[in-house]
């Protein structure tokens, strides 16, 4: 049968979800995990592949699983051989014909700016430090001329291969808690360094360092060097993705009632 | 000189704020920091004594200061020789009748409880994850009964020693963000554990483990076996502590203005 798990993580000691020749990978260390819990070796497809150092609050993943630990008991089995910077929060049995990248309708993620003189304890592994007053209004202007259908190509990393790269931006959103300047963003999909490269525009365009239509520009004439830097990945965090409701996969994970109360 | 330094860390690898047998304490790790950085050797006066495993957002603490460094400069100079898990927001001159802990007239702290199922790892290190349901609106009408000036020794742990066991809340509050409880309170002082005892008896209450009026029988009756269990450290976070206004102490940290921007 197929499973579908949550999966959330601290990015900062990982080499990113997929395997790689250079550290660890998030990926194999669940799949680790998955095998030493339930004793079938298996290989997980993820919705995303985040980059080194970036987080997820809600990534998924499928698998083809054939043990004996009934599904919704493998959150316990797994994560009871994961470090704590890795868990699963969700375990369900969906169709073969759900594939948990090409099915995948809308991602959503997060990146954060701190812009205080010196970076707090607390925050600082999910932030990016960047002391500088940024206007947050003008942030968000610019942002909402993401909104749309448009053709990406200025906003990948060099080295990007995809069929298209046409996405659709459904929302963005800026905002601000004390210091931090909160980006998010959701879409059916997103480039190679994409999110990083808006968050690094857009502290720039804050900073008044590039006008806003900088972004227009980039839309229609593809340039990356219309852009700002490419912001670093620990401010990056997945922060959901989402199936059509067709197949009735819960949007968010982790909701208790009474009844699955262990207590 | 005395100089006031603003102080974060997250408390998971540390045995509480204060120099003890066991372990590194956070004061140990900053006044080797401050030496190193600045060629002084000093020691810190904390506002407050944190647990192990206990974290901050914003402590303060004091120090004679002799250095060569300008005190504004300090932050710089001490987070170069700081790990990333503890970090100074910022540094000022004060009186040298300002004493970080005799003189803080209002300490606030937050606690937080993850009622999920399986813990979420970017919240985990933050968080008591306790996967029950929990009644918010039952837990906040216990938490105002905490409220005014009480005798809270039933809400000390074993051991504790002070010259008075009272104590004024000044204010408490339930929020829901998600599948986390997060409690706050803020108060003139707290006793040793009071802020654990106090969640662990409200997750007790919302989860009808214990009825509210448990609270009042303890203001009255003093006895530590009418509370709850004293929660877990890593749900704790000091977010703040603060002095009369006649000090000029800004309330709140890492503030940035266009001056300030280092761009």
């Amino acid at each position: 049968m197929r499973v579908l798990l949550d999966i959330s993580y601290i990015g900062t000691n990982y080499c990113g979800w997929q395997a790689q020749d250079n550290g660890t990978a998030v990926q194999t260390v669940l799949e680790n995990a998955i095998e030493t819990g339930t004793g079938t070796h298996t290989r997980l497809t993820g919705s995303s592949r985040t980059d080194a150092g970036v987080h997820a609050r809600l990534m998924r993943a499928h698998m083809e699983y054939a043990g004996s630990v009934p599904p919704d008991r493998l959150p316990f089995v797994i994560n009871r051989y994961l470090p704590s910077d890795i868990k699963v929060t969700a375990a369900r049995v969906i169709p073969d014909e759900l594939h948990a990248r090409f099915q995948a309708v809308c991602k959503k993620y997060t990146y954060r700016i701190d812009t205080a003189p010196h970076p707090n304890a607390m925050t600082l592994p999910y932030v990016w430090h960047y002391p500088h007053a940024l206007d947050a209004s003008i942030m968000d202007s610019a942002a909402r001329l993401l909104l749309g259908t448009h053709d990406f190509s200025a906003f990948a990393a060099a080295g990007f291969q995809s069929k298209t790269t046409v996405r659709t931006i459904s929302d963005v959103h800026i905002e601000r808690l004390d210091t931090i300047v909160v980006f998010s963003i959701a879409g059916n999909g997103f480039l190679y360094n994409m999110v990083r490269i808006i968050a690094g525009t857009l502290a720039y365009i804050g900073q008044k360092k590039l006008d806003m239509l900088c972004i227009k520009r980039a839309l229609t004439g593809h340039n990356r060097l219309e852009l700002g830097p490419t912001a670093p990945p620990e401010g990056l965090e997945l922060t959901g993705v989402y199936y059509d409701k067709c197949w009735n996969i819960p949007e968010i994970t982790n909701i208790i009632t009474e009844e699955h109360s262990n207590g």
